[in-house]
């Protein structure tokens, strides 16, 4: 059984572990500091059957292909599924993995959405509910740019806090064993401080993650210098300034243990990404390209994940509302 | 710990019930036969500060306020919160709950999202990660009309097998105890037999809520005449004749135990509904408003339910996907 710590942390009990993982991304991704470091590397210059929005549920499909061999499982060999992404209704996730024959569940976490899958997929093994249970979720540059921004033939201006939509998707296996265990969870709360600028997503999510991860250290006792690193998800150049900002008003001091997955994807100069990487499949391809192998290695014997969501759309910005954010959070364990 | 029971069901073994539970409908379902059965009928005539989604995220802030009132919970008595809607982005939900600082895990699940969110919220509570845990969801007219069909004002014709899509929302509190146990669970598949008219979601969905219900009658070696009544979240006219065909095939004899939720919310004929009603708010408020009570007086002992979702978006459809669907079922059982 799950213990409740404090006010919002969540022991596991059952020793439930990483089985599986998989990877992949775009061509940019690929030529970033990570590059070698994803299990593949697609070429997305043009649209799968004329269709961005097939190429993303490609990824998805790919990375969870890639999860199940390194799991040694078959898709019935997975209980239940948990997925979503930023796309209207959720479709990369239902079109990328329609043909699997999973039990599926639809989520819907933004840019925290590998957090909140992986979080639901542990609960469901610790309940027994499910033997294995896998999470995914995906982002595409051109599925977003054009949904939420412009077209993309338009060719539009980006400011400077603006961040780039990562074309990636990660997968996970759940189950009990692995040699890298999920040992807390913490939910995330809706923060809204009344930011209202779309193109500083950074500057919306960074309430969330310090709500997070302060409640998170608080319920424990610890403090960052108890983690090799605290992940954040893609708060970018301008977000993770802002946490460090919060945190410190808090009373811990994270700068030095502090990492964001949208900030390691991109050198951000080189490949002027502005204010970095972003997307659901940022922290999900990061979190399986490297922190978890990493894990795996020992190299990290305990850090935090906590990818963090904008939970607005363009109707929620079209009138006038600013962009709550959430944050949820893993504890993750070497061995 | 919860059981895994043949291939998809799971039976929960803590005795999680329902501890509260609240309906809010507009004027149409007002005047429908269930009328007097919802806790509350809003005038929803006219926008909430010009927008009709803040008058849908209305909609889920009132029926979770009833929720926890009937539980005797302030929100900070329900450990998590399990939410989604139609909309682009979840917003009905994200800023319906804003305001109430319950950990939130958005899901995606269209009309079969109150299934979907009570099956996260008793999983939650099973594994000991919540001690009590919510789910809530909604659906609009309005919001759905314009964003998924035609501009309110363009008056589009309906085709005979539309569905109109209901102004609802139903909230629930899950903890260990109440008159009404979630006895188990079945997670549903993506379904897709390739209907592709966004005009005839009931053909789309019944397939998938054929799939659900033979899976866990042949799990749990059951047949229909073991429950008092299986009910779906909004097949509508069209699609309820569809499954009863469909089980029949699987060597079932549904016919005189199945009800639909979008059937029973409106008077089809008088209320020029064409196939019945539909969004995530039907189930959940017709469950709140009638399944529950009548499983709390005893008047039902046990059903199941077993709303559906067609989990298709513009996008898909204007590529010429056709309309995945998919169902999740609860066994409810009183006492």
């Amino acid at each position: 059984m799950a213990k409740r710590i404090g006010g919002r942390t969540v022991r596991l009990d059952k020793g439930i572990g990483v089985v599986g993982y998989g990877s992949v991304v775009g061509q940019k991704e690929g030529s970033g500091p990570l590059g070698n470091l994803f299990d593949e590397v697609v070429d997305d210059s043009k649209p799968l059957d004329g269709s961005w929005e097939k190429s993303e549920s490609a990824l998805q499909s790919a990375a969870l292909t890639r999860a199940l061999g390194r799991a040694g499982l078959n898709a019935d060999g997975v209980d239940m599924i948990f997925a979503g992404d930023l796309l209207n209704q959720c479709i990369g996730s239902t079109f990328g993995l329609r043909s699997y024959g999973i039990p599926f569940a639809g989520l819907f976490g933004a840019c925290s959405t590998m957090a909140l899958s992986m979080m639901m997929a542990a609960i469901s093994v610790e309940s027994g509910a499910a033997q294995k249970a896998a999470a995914v979720t995906s982002s595409h540059f051109c599925t977003a740019e054009r949904q939420f921004r412009t077209p993309l033939e338009y060719g539009g201006q980006r400011t400077p806090t603006a961040q780039w939509t990562t074309t990636a998707a990660g997968a996970v296996v759940l189950g009990v064993g692995g040699r890298v265990s999920v040992s807390d969870i913490c939910m995330g709360k809706i923060v809204d401080l009344g930011q209202s600028d779309a193109n500083n997503m950074g500057a919306a999510m960074a309430p969330a993650a310090c709500d997070t991860i302060v409640s998170y250290m608080r319920d424990t006792g610890t403090s960052p210098d108890d983690y090799d690193a605290v992940f954040t998800g893609d708060l970018g150049s301008v977000g993770s300034e802002l946490l460090l900002e919060l945190v410190t008003a808090e009373g811990y001091t994270l700068d030095s243990k502090h990492l964001d997955c949208g900030k390691m994807i991109f050198d951000i100069e080189r490949q002027d990404v502005h204010a970095g990487g972003s997307g659901c499949g940022c922290a999900a391809s990061v979190l399986c390209a490297h922190i978890l192998p990493m894990l795996e290695s020992g190299r990290y014997k305990n850090v935090l994940f906590c990818p963090t969501g904008a939970l607005m759309s363009t109707t929620s910005g079209q009138q006038g509302e600013s962009v709550p954010g959430i944050a949820h959070l893993l504890h993750l364990v070497s061995g």
